[in-house]
């Protein structure tokens, strides 16, 4: 058994609390030092991280405590954490021991004490990249799976519209649709984007909302017979425009409204009268409450990587350093894919 | 058998397509005729109208016709039509013979010519009054019913909040709420209606949202503890309002957006990001769609009045002449009660 020792341990802070567009200012790396043992009776366990997973949910921590947020803010001056992927150094826990590989909530920086271990989960399947933990295997495909199969209520040949649909979630939406047998159209923000949902993740057609001046003549056009389903990850202008387009009895799975994260104050939704109009059912959901489908949706995600049926992009950035601007990217949309952070080699 | 005669036909017109309030002047009386007899080989029905029926969603149909409006717009220079209570004049369908009192859509005259009888339902009771098919017993009954019942999934002892608490729907919403044991609180327009609310309809509390300056701060004093079920007739910032006091796993079930239908553009609803930290369904309904329920509503609806379980007031003008104004005043709130016109002697 090692003995114990110091060990460097790089961190990203919060420097205050974020109002507006993060930059990458707003956070700082500064280092400090950990023990390489967890403390004695303390039930701890010591990760070292991996991979860190960059969220759109996060951007809610990174603003002042408010009473309408569902997680918790960051506090100014500590360490920020989220989703990740980590190995363990040491352990008091006694279903996990120094070597396995876990997933679940660390923070960012080199090494982390988790004085709960029991949200950590250990990682069996080891044949696939181990950052998809952050991605189609973690929070974001769970987030995918129950949002379409639970909220959804999806039917073969139902009409499917995702936005931000190359995103962490996005590209698993379509793809679970495309495997129910639905018509699948996603949007996204740059040409590169808009050629992966059609050449990679199989959508049955795509375009860059950011080159149509008019949202709802492009919804009219890729859904000439309006849409069953909306997979919602934007807000704002953009659900205005899917309104108008929906089909009597859709459905609206409201999962992120990013458009809208980093704005003072929200644009207004115009179109409500559609709901009833044509019958509509909105509905908001977190992944968090279905976590008891994790283990059979894991099942089903590492067969389907398996078998070819689902592929993953991931946007991996290189190193702890690059770790706020990783995260800051994801709001003007410079990820492709899933945006990851190698922070260590496995 | 009577002799065929002609008969005097006063009418209510649309004048023209209506933009903004509606007034008055936009509907026009004038004096026809009709035959006392159906034409032989028909199968029309002939009505003698007795009470007409003014609804909300009847806005709708005195605009342009526009793909988003769930309801055919009246026909500029025609006869204006929605629910009513008739008594059959002649007739050439098989189930309905001269004398039968019935309710359902007709049109807004003394005497109307029905061609698709079908749709018109025989009024089995009459232990009770004959308008109340216009309300209670008819669209607006079953509206209610389905609307808390089917789509608000409610729960005994949950919090229930209506708006326009005392119209044709909100005052039976709150009383079937409180049938099933939860907690209501409606808000109306005067000091008359909340007192109505509070003390003939036996809401738990109530409050004239024209009297809040802040209906955050309203709904938070009535609702401590956040609202399961929001019963909404009313959209805007009422909307807005209730978002950000909803409880997690609340519903909405979306009825009427009233203050918005005469509006040339509607108001932005602006915290929609509470539907996924709270993870609220917003469903919106249509009473058609849910017919098939009508036959058990009514007899249960006609055995709580019998029993003094439920109360409903009316609002009843006098005369077809006074039919357009009784209309228009329900976008003012002017009405107390369901909005009734007589325009027959039972």
């Amino acid at each position: 058994m090692a003995t114990e020792k110091v060990v460097p341990n790089r961190q990203i802070l919060l420097k205050d609390y974020v109002s507006g567009f993060p930059k990458e200012t707003d956070m700082v790396l500064t280092s400090t030092t950990t023990s390489s043992k967890v403390p004695p009776g303390s039930g701890a366990v010591l990760l070292k991280n991996i991979y860190l997973s960059c969220d759109p949910y996060m951007r809610g921590r990174m603003s002042k405590p408010i009473s309408q947020n569902y997680a918790d803010s960051f506090v100014p001056g500590s360490v920020i954490y989220g989703y990740g992927v980590a190995k363990v150094v040491d352990s008091e826990h006694p279903d996990l021991k120094a070597g396995d590989l876990v997933w679940g909530i660390t923070g960012w920086e080199e090494f982390s004490l988790v004085s709960n271990p029991r949200r950590l989960l250990k990682i069996k399947h080891t044949d696939v990249p181990l950052s998809y933990y952050t991605g189609i295997l973690g929070m974001p495909g769970l987030t995918a799976y129950v949002g379409f199969h639970e909220i959804c209520s999806p039917k073969k040949g139902e009409t499917v519209y995702v936005s931000a649909a190359s995103g962490a979630v996005g590209q698993l939406v379509g793809q679970f649709a495309k495997l129910m047998g639905c018509y699948v159209v996603g949007s996204a923000g740059s040409k590169e984007k808009v050629d992966l949902l059609k050449n990679k993740f199989g959508f049955d057609d795509a375009f860059n909302y950011k080159e149509e001046h008019d949202l709802n003549a492009a919804l009219k056009r890729c859904f000439p017979e309006g849409i069953d389903i909306y997979f919602e990850n934007v807000g704002g202008r953009m659900l205005d425009a899917v309104l108008l387009n929906m089909k009597v009895h859709g459905r609206i799975a409201v999962c992120g409204l990013i458009s809208q994260y980093n704005l003072h104050e929200q644009e207004g939704v115009h179109n409500l009268f559609c709901v009833i109009t044509k019958r509509i059912r909105m509905q908001g959901f977190i992944e968090p409450d279905h976590k008891h489908l994790y283990p059979q949706f894991l099942e089903l995600a590492v067969q389907y990587i398996r078998e070819g049926k689902i592929v993953y992009v991931e946007d991996i950035a290189e190193g702890l350093e690059n770790a706020p601007s990783a995260l800051i990217g994801l709001f003007s949309g410079r990820n492709v894919g899933k945006q990851v952070v190698r922070i260590a080699h496995e």
